[in-house]
Formats: structure tokens, sequence, C-alpha cells
């Protein structure tokens, strides 16, 4: 059904694939890629949580970006100086450029570039964080999980198509939408995704299979944010995900999970949310709420069938340098 | 302390007092004013719930206002030939300029209308409830409870006060601050206050004596667009009022009241605030949320000091055309 005033999410540009193999004439190679992420992005916090658990922070570098673009996106003005220490550039438009000349199109995180050349890999949220699970194995850390387990890939497929359409992308349609049919639409589709996946895991602990897989990851950004950010500013406004049992069961489980947790930084997202949309909040004035003392609580969930990394172990701690700030 | 980005509420500007002894050259007069409100409105919804527990209905009639405004404010397109059916007039603005001709300023519910004149006697939400209360003594229903007892006056005053600065306006307060320390104050206050009223209410049925007072009502008109529309649209998020267990249960409990729940219409409030506050809201849609079910569950709240009309008794149900809808 075509719908002009529907909020539409532009593909990936740049989709080139580092493989095991080199195929595609990008080898994986520990020292040589570094992955550019905003931390109040739910696309680029994949690609985060990917890295974590499999242990791959010092095989991939990481560099953060400002959470407010300007007129020219995402910036280094975290970094000394506005640059990046090691790619050199004050905007990840430069290695956009670097890639195709004259590029004008959108700039998004999470972006892999390649540090000897400068030149943008691929901004492709929704491979790269199977890629680092299935084409990085000789670099994972010893005990890391199997987060696109060939056996289910299937089954992760659907259920992650589903998260994609109605909550990842739902809660943009939702906040973006253009009229209130497109609105009501993407909203109740919104909650019926949520109630279909409330009672899919009230019963087990994770979506697929008895451990972690991307597919959890991909529902946790969303979740995650929910009540930081959708529920008021995108209007997601049934419940918060305080008010869903289940769900805030399942998303507390993760948030206190390593490699989850502490990857999300609530300032970066809720200033970026509520200082970058202007069409939406054009006083650019930052709630003060929620209260975010409930995520640390008990969940309860093992007791349900599942473990958390499997035949696995959790990652240690994050590097010094990559901590977020403690829950205030 | 002088804020110039704070929003300040004018004040009401016709504040003739009708009264018993017609001192003021208003008499107490059954059939001779017309109450003008708008049901999203809480200054107005006030007199309204104060007219219904005095049982006031027929001695003071009733117009409502289309809750969506246009340049020329509040109409009466919900009636008609969107003409108010006694006072013959199409806005509200044309009693304010029978009263004053050439007023430019504020056209605002509550308004009382002098039928046979057509002239707006006084626009004070302040007063009129007090007033309703207490000159209107002679026409008051069997059974009415007395909201604003002489010997309790000092107390309900002060609570009102606090109750005003900042929930009632408070609010506003934190929804139209022009910049971020502004609402930063006005969300800390509200919140210390809510708290405060939190452990006032943990162990006593009413905010004043032992029976329903003005204090309730006016807090009440605020509690009850809290969730609907102050947590997200006014970005009075730290928690929802679902979330504040004792002032969670004392709405409740008032809006089971006769009086109370039956003045109350979420559709007129929700299009309200988000269709005309464009300044804050450019889109106009309106949130399909939140979920409204809780109002009519259990409270708990018969188990604490205090009966609802002290000697008297609840009013009967609303007359036949001022029902509101019922929850959805």
């Amino acid at each position: 059904m075509a719908d002009t005033k529907e909020f539409k999410r532009s593909p990936s540009r740049f989709t080139d694939r580092i493989t095991a193999d080199g195929a595609q004439g990008r080898p994986v190679e520990a020292g040589r890629y570094r992955l550019v992420v905003s931390r109040a992005c739910p696309w680029a916090n994949r690609s985060l949580i990917a890295r974590r658990l499999l242990g791959l922070e010092s095989a991939v570098s990481l560099a953060v970006t400002d959470p407010i673009q300007d007129e020219r996106s995402w910036r280094f003005t975290l970094d000394p100086d506005g640059r990046d220490p090691v790619l050199g550039i004050r905007y990840l438009s430069e290695a956009y450029l670097a890639r195709e000349p004259g590029y004008t199109g959108g700039v998004s995180v999470p972006a892999i570039v390649d540090e000897p050349s400068g030149v943008l890999v691929s901004n492709d949220y929704r491979n790269i964080p199977a890629d680092l699970a299935t084409e990085w194995t000789a670099l994972h850390r010893d005990g890391a999980p199997d987060l696109y387990p060939r056996a289910l890939r299937e089954e992760i497929d659907a259920v992650a198509e589903d998260v994609f359409r109605d909550v990842n992308n739902g809660v943009y349609k939702c906040g973006f939408a253009r009229d209130q049919g497109a609105y009501d639409r993407a909203f109740t589709a919104l909650f019926d995704r949520l109630d279909a996946l409330s009672e899919r895991l009230a019963a087990r602990r994770y979506l697929v299979g008895s451990a972690i897989t991307v597919a959890d990851i991909n529902l946790f950004v969303t979740l995650v944010r929910f009540d930081a950010v959708y529920h008021g500013h995108f209007k997601c406004n049934r419940n918060k995900l305080t008010e869903m049992p289940v769900l805030w069961a399942y998303a507390r489980d993760l948030f206190q999970t390593p490699g989850f947790g502490d990857t999300v930084d609530f300032d970066h997202i809720k200033r970026h949310y509520y200082e970058v949309h202007r069409e939406i909040n054009p006083s650019g004035i930052v709630p003060a709420g929620p209260d975010l003392s409930g995520w640390t609580t008990p969940h309860g969930r093992e007791a349900l069938p599942g473990t958390p990394f499997g035949d696995g172990t959790p990652p240690p701690p994050p590097p010094e340098a990559e901590r977020v700030p403690p829950l205030r």
C-alpha cells in the first residue's frame, strides 16, 4: 500500500563486506579497520554490542562521535582538537568523500573505515554485526558466543525482519509520520508486535535458540531507548517499557549482561534525539526524565530456559577508554 | 528571581463575583448565568467539578466549547450551526467584547456569562469554584458537601497555593519553558512537590480535613491529565502518574467519585493539547496512548481516614446532555 505520509528509511549506500577470505577485496585483519559509531544511534549500537560480545575491541578500533550532528553531520568534537586521533578527520563525511568524491547523500553510523586509506568501507548496519560474528572468528576472544549460528539463521532472519519493520524502524515511523493515519498504523503495528514478542519471551530467555543471538541485539537497541526517547519524543506511548513486564525483564536481563548495558550512554541518547530533531522538538529542550534506576534491578529471568553465552563465557569489562558513565 | 525564559501565566482579567447578597451587582440567581468551559482545560475543569458536586446543574447552565481553538479562540462548533444555543454567539470572545468593547486580550475558560445581556461576568478560574461552594448555598442540592469549610480555609489556601505554583502551573512551566534551565527548575519543583503530596496523602484520603475540598479538585484536574498529556507533551517525565502509587490511587479514587471522572473527556484533552500547541508539536499528530483502562481499577483508599462527602451524599449522575463518552 503506497503511503507518501509514511517515514521511509534510506537503504545503506556502501555495503562492501569484510570477509575472512578477502574475496571482496576487504580481508579480515587486526588493526586495519575503525568502527565509527554514535552511542546515541540504535543502528550503531548493534555493531558496538557485537564487537564487545565477540571480544573484537583490540582487533577493530573504535571512534565515538559527538551525539549532536551539525549541518555537516556526525563529527569528532569529543576528541582533542575535534579530530579523530586515528583517521585525522573532523567529520565522518570526509571518509565518505574519500570513498566517493562528490558524494552528497546521507552520512550514517555505524561506519567502518579502512585506516590506512581513510576510505569508508561500509555503512551497512544490517550486515556488520553478522559479519563480525561469522567472518571475524579467527580474531574472536576465547569463549566468544556464536551470535549467528548457521542452524538458526532462517529463524533469526525471520524474527529480525519483523522486529526491524515494526519495532526498530517502527518507532521512527511513529515519530516521523506526517499525518495521523500513518502514525496510527505505525503505532498499532508497533504495539501488536511488542505484545507478540512479550508472548514469545514469556517462557524463554532469548528470542531464538537458547542463547543470545543477533536477534536479541537488534531488539535490545530499541528497547533500551524506549522510555528515554521513543515513548515521549516519538509518541510510542501506549505503555512505557517499564509497564510491559516480560519485555522490561528481558531488556533488564540483557542490559545487565556484559557487552550490552556497558555500551549504552543515556546522556548521548537523550541529547541526540531531543536536540537534533527540531522538526518535532523545536525548543531542543531535553527532558530530565525518565528515572533510569530500574535498569539495574533484579529481573528474575535466570530461571527461564537459556544461558546467555551458550558454551561460551561473558566478555571482560570494556577497555578503560571505552567506559560509559554510570547510570544517574 | 527574575527569569525571562520562564512561562508566565496571565492573570484573569474579569473578576466580578456573583454573591448571595448581590453586593457587587451580580446576585446569585437560578437560570441567570451560563458557565462556559472546555472539557480540555484543567482550569475550567475545577468549576465543572464544583458545579457537579454541589448539584448546581439546573441553576447554572453549561456551554461546552470545541477543544480546538482557532485564531479567534474558543468557539461553539460542537453546537448546531456553530452557535451556542442560549447565548447565540459563535465565539466566546463575543461575550468578552460585550463586556469590554475593543478588548484584545486573551480569551479563556472557564467563563461565566450573564444570559440576559450576553455579557461576560468572570473568567476567574481561581474564585469561581469557591464562590459556587460558599455563595450559591441556597441553590445547592440536598446532601451537597462543604467544599470550602470556613475552619479549613487557611490550610486549603496554603496547600492550593503550593499545588498551583508547582503542579497546576508547574506542568505548563515545564512544557513552555524557553530554555533548559527554566525547564529543569520547573521539573525539579514539580516532582519534589508530587513527592511531598505523596507523603501527605499516604495516610489520609484527602488533602485537607476528612472530606473532599477545593484543594482536592485543584490537584485532581492536573493529575487526571498527567499521563495523557503532561508526561510526554510537556516533558513531565520523571515518572508517569501510574508509577507514583499513592497519587495514582488518590487520583483513581477521585476519578471514580461521582462528579469527578464524569466531567473528564480524554478525547477533548488530548486533541486540545496536541493539536493546538503547534509550537511544541508541529505535526499536530495526537498520540494514540496512553492506555486509560487503569482509571477504573480498584484503588483501596476507602480504608484510609476520610469520607468523600463528609455528612453529605454523592451527586446523582450528570444530566443526559452532559454525559462524557465512556473510557476507551
